[in-house]
C-alpha cells in the first residue's frame, strides 16, 4: 500500500494493493487473506479479485485460492529488463554458467534494494537465497555493491544515510566502510561480497552499461566461501563487457 | 480488450486494457498511443497511466514513453508457473542446453496456444521465433502437440473445430491428422513437430507433470532441421521426467 496519504485510495490503488498482496512467502491467498493484506472490505475484495480474475490477472485454484495470472505475466514479461537486457545477457550468463556450474545471477538496482531478473543455478551448486523476481538490499551483495557504485550521487546517499542490516559478521554495517567499498568498485570495475548474505557464499560482480554507457544492471556469480575470487574476475567482467556490447554501450563496442 | 459486451467497462477494466495495450511488438507506447490501444479517452487514459506510474506499475522512460513497470514484473513472477516449476526445471533445462547448446524451451498451454515461460539459447543455436512470455499456436509446435495431447477432451476439441493455421507446408492444418499425432503422442510419450513453425528447426518435446499427475507443462529442444530428432528423445524426456520428479509427480517419484 504505497498509495498518498492525503487522499482516499482510489480504484487503481485498491487494484494495485490487491496485486501487491502477493508475496514470495504467500504466493496463493484465500479471498479473506486477500482482503486483510490488501486492507480492503471482504465485498469489495471479492467483486474486484472476481474482475481480476474474468480477466486473467489472478487464477483460482483447485481449492479456490488466488494466484497471479498467466496474463499478468505475459503483460510483465514486456517491462524494459524483461526483454532486451534479458536476451541480450542470457547468451553470456549461460557461457558463464558453463565454466563455473554455480549460481550466475543478473539484478538491476530499484532504490536501495537489488531486484533479480534472471538466475541460472545448477543443481551441484552453493544455495544462495536469491530467485527471479527476489530482492535483497543493495548494500549486501556484490551485485548492489556494483549498482550503487555506478548510481547517481542521491541514491549512494539514501543507502548511506539509511540503516544498513547486517546478515553475518562480514556483512558491511557502517556507511564509511561502505562508501570506501563503493569507490573500490569504481577504481576496479569489479566487486567481490564475501560472506555478507550468508556465510558461505561469495560473489564477484561486475556492472553492465547500455547503449548511454549508463550502468544498467549487474552479474555476478556465487561460489562456495573457500575460492579464490581473483579466478573468476576475469570470465566476469569478460561476460558485462560482452553483455554491454550487446547493448551498444560505447566504450565497450569501441574495443571490441 | 476482453471485458464483456453486456456492461459498460468498469475502472478494472480500463486498468487492464491499459496495461494489455503494451505488446511485444510495442512494449513502449506515448500517451495517445497508450489512449488509442486501449480505446480510452486521453484524460482517461492521463490520470490511469498517471496513477500506475506513481505506484510503479508503468514506468515513463527519459521521452516520456510509458512501458510496464518493475513492481509489476516482480508481482507478476509469483505467477503459478513462474515461481516453483520454473525453479524445479532450471536445473534439468541446464543439463539439456549444455548437451545440445540448441534453444531449450519450458511451456504451458493457454487455450489453444502456448504460453513460453523460459528459454535457454546459445549463441550458436538455430534461431527461433518464440521469446519468454510468447505464444504460438499449440497444434504446430512441439510443446503445444504435448499439452494438447494430454489436456482434457474439451480444449483439444476447441483446437480441433477451430481452423489450424499453417506457418510452412509442413504444418499440421487439417483436424484428422491433428488427432492422429495426438494419439501419436500418447502412445510415445514425446511428439517430434518438424518444420511446422519454421523449415528450418525442428522441436523435440515432452510433458512435465506435477504431484497430481497431470500434465502442467511441456519442454523441448529446439534444433536445426537436418538434425536426427531421435537422437534428443531420451535426453529430452529424462529432463521431463526428472522435473516431474521435483514436482512429486507419483509415476516419476516410484521410478527414481
Amino acid at each position: 500500500m504505497r498509495h498518498s496519504a492525503q487522499r482516499p485510495p482510489s480504484v487503481v490503488d485498491r487494484v494495485l494493493d490487491l496485486l501487491g498482496a502477493f508475496t514470495a512467502e504467500r504466493p496463493r491467498l484465500t479471498l479473506s487473506e486477500l482482503s486483510r493484506r490488501a486492507g480492503l472490505p471482504l465485498s469489495t475484495t471479492h467483486r474486484l479479485a472476481g474482475e481480476l480474475t474474468r480477466r486473467g490477472a489472478l487464477v483460482r485454484d483447485e481449492t479456490g485460492g488466488y494466484r497471479v495470472g498467466l496474463w499478468l505475466w505475459e503483460v510483465a514479461s514486456l517491462a524494459p529488463h524483461g526483454a532486451e537486457l534479458r536476451e541480450s545477457a542470457m547468451p553470456f550468463l549461460e557461457d558463464l554458467y558453463e565454466a563455473t556450474h554455480q549460481n550466475v545471477q543478473l539484478a538491476v538496482l530499484d532504490g536501495p534494494e537489488v531486484v533479480f531478473v534472471e538466475r541460472i543455478s545448477g543443481r551441484g551448486a552453493v544455495n544462495v537465497v536469491t530467485r527471479v523476481g527476489g530482492r535483497l538490499p543493495a548494500h549486501a551483495t556484490g551485485v548492489g555493491q556494483v549498482l550503487l557504485a555506478y548510481a547517481p550521487a542521491e541514491a549512494q546517499e539514501d543507502v548511506l544515510a539509511g540503516p544498513l542490516k547486517t546478515f553475518t559478521p562480514k556483512t558491511i554495517g557502517e556507511p564509511g566502510q561502505l562508501r570506501r567499498v563503493l569507490a573500490d568498485v569504481r577504481r576496479d570495475g569489479y566487486a567481490i561480497s564475501d560472506g555478507q548474505i550468508e556465510l558461505i557464499a561469495l560473489s564477484v560482480a561486475a556492472p553492465v552499461c547500455d547503449a548511454t554507457d549508463k550502468v544498467v544492471a549487474a552479474i555476478s556469480v556465487v561460489v562456495p566461501a573457500e575460492t579464490d575470487p581473483r579466478t573468476l574476475v576475469p570470465a566476469v567482467r569478460a561476460a558485462a563487457w560482452g553483455i554491454s556490447r550487446v547493448l551498444g554501450a560505447p566504450r565497450a563496442s569501441s574495443t571490441a
